[in-house]
């Protein structure tokens, strides 16, 4: 980086936001006040307070190809590298663990540059153009709609019928955010958060607000995802949300295991019902291997809170998701353990649904509304875990979870309404 | 703007154009010349000529989001400022007036960038793809086809039956200019020209041209478009035009009323018929509002010039547009006064046609086709009007056209042709 | 060029590849590398060695409208200036002789500008997109599929019957090049490469590697493509490509001649069947023509190699294109001799099948599969011949390939399948 690019980080710092009177917070992306920096990097030397690790703050553009101009921002802690998509949603690239190399939260998929939304098109392949672009560690599905491509037949909000053919998993992964701001807690444990602001909105459709905020804290293995969807609009707004996070090589292999507290699981269709029992085990890279995928409720301890643990074959290696099935109640897991150049991977899929098409959501009420200026919170806490011990931890706080309830276990994947 | 990008302005400066050897004249965009002027400036204190007040052209680059790498010219003709955008086909995004703070010739859309073409996927929802960017005070519609969506059916050059999916009012709001160019006027009344060059043509399809001029001069309260369209192609071509001007806030409220000398009013559907007696009346934002849409053949004057005025409650603030019924024979009214978030708005839309899919206007007989080589010239005149003496002169011009002639109101809507 | 882009340039250089120690190697964009070089002028005068003519490579970016920030690389051997397009996956734009004012390989088709392809929307038009930015010397069909547009209906790997929607002529053409790479080679004849890496990938879909390389040696009135394609996926995967190669003034005109050595011809439909006698005439520009399109299985020699002739009228000016039917099979010949505004072009298509639908094509064997890891070459070579005496050459060896054999003249067009 050089000099001028300090200089206009430099410029745009603010200090003293509303109620706020210290926090650091650098505005990297403002469409409304036509900012847009395309460098920047920021670090724990540049603050007055010190903490548990050297952290900095870096934004890059990439270049070449289909990545033509994406900006990514990189949280480095200290201990975990996380890599930031503002032009694409703000979705999470990948987390790499710095001090155990090649360990890292993502998976290779055959799509290997960081495709910018320009090259995107949705309605491409009968909709499927989304996989275009797909090899994010955890990328939105939603916000309008977040599942399966296909036609979908609705009411509106004044009365008629309506049709609508829908693409897979959504817009919002695809949109570049309008306003990205990094923000440095300056009280202890001086929390380091890349906030982007997303709109799904367009005239006679949507109108949802999205603030995405990816954080974490000097020295820890952890990090979190803090969002907010707002409804901007002045009707009742049905919205869907699916975070889908993907894991591959070095967790996934022969013998890796989830564990989450099952209340009950379901087969997505019949394929999936066949390999039911053993849902909770992955084979290694198989080729032709046809995808299974799992719905499941999850248990959630008394304050809602649940878990999945990712484990890898020796049991010490893990990731985990930690959430609120208050917020996400439901839980799809996608095993789909394919040739490695196919992308050998699985996706543990936190979600307010399933993805079905909205159709089939709003047949079995698994989509919300918010009435307008409502506004919805999600909090996900994502850790990588090291060694048997950390690992044992971690699945021992799933068992706890569970408590002993059983799961019930259904065979029958759901019946598709007309 | 700094030195090089004036050097730059400098460089481009072409003095003497054909029969014209004093016109000022700077090329911001030329794709023939690979020309492309990022930053431009420039103003009544860099020409040798004095005019009625101070004005200037200015170019800027928007920034973040879905805007990233839009262009804006604003002209400031000393009383107005006019928003051009020649990255989205030389549409008109708003008109401020400098002396009356938040009077403006605009509205509020839910879309509040402006979009980037990249960014919209015409195809999109069914066709609908448009709506993602559409938030402008003037949007040209057309330019091979206008209206709804779906499924035209028609007969090609050479004879045989042809099927094409339209998309929401067509292509041309969505082309980036390839030429821009700014001229002033070296002998009174000065006037300060934006002109853009827009072409919508690909092989096996339409080879049209259409040269955009966006004009005033200094002091005005008005602004002219003159847009001239010709068929590069060698056969006879199908064209549509609609300028789709839209109002919102502060012209548009509660007891807003449109003034036009109406030969015929017919609504667009069932629901509009409702409607047709208060066609000309505003209710304030109403939420779940479904919009009316009024089609209207004006009455002219003697030499076919016509005009629509829109008028706030109070009467002391309207927008005025004056056009020639023998370029433009019909008027669309869309009534939109649906709640604020969702874009309270109202479109007063001079066309060659009416909005239906181009197969229903050609079936009526509102399809124009231009010759090989030939040309078709549009010109309207934009103004906005302050105090109540103001606003009851151009309503008079209203009532001078019509010249006591009555309204023909039909009640029923058009038959849809299968 | 500045000095900042020579010095970019001269850090780029890379010197000693494996195994060919002297190489001049520039790599100008690199994805994985984040390498996008803005600017980039190499010449003769900055080698060590002596060539037979003054050479050069320069890349610069097209601005405004529909082709801003569209790369052109230009090769100059000191005969032709070979315009390619790295943003339109290795497309050849135009080729032009430099001692013949006018005389050049190419068309001008009625879209004028180097389209971006975020401009371009293949599913647009019932999938005709491909056609808003089709005005290219050579344009490659592929990779996935290269024909007409309309439904396919496959079995899967995994032995699932599957329906898609294709869209005209692939999507390869309009693919940024992932690497591209300037390559000069030290020894005699000091062959000029340009080299770019396009990829058509997608998770579940195919992973098709195209390394592109169009060069030529200084002072030579030819140029080469050594194309290979590799699947990068673990399963067979079926693959098409045609190189569609378009030739309109000066070569065409009335009573040019297209000459290679026919096995059979079969017409495409029933109306190119009416025209099948003259198929190897052309006629001046013809408002209202409609194409006629002819599927030529042609002889080789005994190595296998092949080619066609275009010769003007007057027989003094002629292209050709040489190539091996064990590579490529088929050669379309698309006559489209329509008004001069509307593109008066034919094409010359090698390929490894024709330009129908896949699912016609897969009917009649001619949609190759690619092992896991295999690669396929293609290597065609393209004259420009000047003069009575080279012509008759170049004709004279049609005329050897063929060496008396018959065509046989099939009149009636294929059967489509259901």
């Amino acid at each position: 980086m050089n000099r001028v690019c300090l200089l206009i980080g430099a410029l745009l710092m603010v200090v003293c936001q509303l109620g706020c009177s210290s926090t650091t917070q650098y505005v990297l992306t403002d469409a409304q006040s036509n900012i847009q920096v395309r460098h920047f990097r920021f670090t724990s030397d540049n603050v007055a307070f010190k903490s548990d690790a050297h952290w900095s703050v870096t934004q890059r553009v990439l270049k070449g190809g289909k990545q033509e101009g994406v900006r990514i921002i990189t949280i480095d802690n200290g201990v975990l590298e996380i890599d930031i998509i503002p032009t694409r949603g703000m979705n999470v690239l990948e987390v790499r663990h710095k001090q155990h190399k090649g360990l890292r939260l993502g998976w290779n998929s055959p799509v290997k540059e960081v495709v910018h939304p320009a090259f995107i098109d949705l309605e491409g392949r009968g909709g499927l153009g989304w996989l275009d672009g797909f090899n994010e560690l955890m990328v939105r599905c939603g916000l309008e709609f977040a599942g399966h491509p296909g036609l979908d037949k609705f009411t509106t909000n004044t009365g008629d019928s309506a049709e609508m053919e829908l693409t897979l998993h959504g817009k919002v992964g695809n949109i570049p955010a309008s306003r990205v701001e990094v923000i440095v807690d300056p009280s202890p444990p001086h929390r380091i958060r890349v906030r982007g602001v997303v709109y799904e909105r367009m005239f006679y459709g949507p109108k949802l607000k999205l603030v995405a905020e990816i954080s974490t804290t000097p020295g820890s293995d952890t990090f979190r995802i803090d969002d907010t969807i707002t409804n901007q609009g002045p009707s009742d707004q049905e919205f869907q949300i699916i975070y889908h996070t993907n894991f591959g090589n070095p967790l996934l292999g022969k013998g890796a295991k989830i564990l989450t507290p099952v209340k009950s699981i379901t087969p997505m269709n019949a394929h999936a019902s066949k390999g039911i029992d053993h849902y909770d085990t992955y084979a290694g890279p198989t080729n032709g291997f046809i995808e299974e995928v799992y719905l499941i409720e999850p248990h959630a301890d008394k304050d809602g809170n649940t878990l999945a643990v990712l484990q890898n074959a020796d049991g010490d290696r893990a990731a985990s998701i930690t959430w609120s099935t208050k917020q996400l109640p439901y839980l799809t897991i996608w095993k789909n353990t394919a040739a490695v150049d196919d992308g050998y991977v699985t996706g543990i899929e936190p979600g307010t649904g399933y993805p079905f098409n909205r159709r089939v959501e709003r047949h079995y009420g698994r989509v919300p509304k918010l009435k307008p200026g409502a506004i919805r919170r999600f909090t996900l806490e994502f850790g990588l875990h090291v060694g048997q011990e950390a690992v044992a931890k971690k699945v021992a706080e799933v068992e706890a979870v569970a408590a002993g309830r059983k799961a019930e276990v259904i065979r029958e994947a759901p019946a598709i309404p007309e």
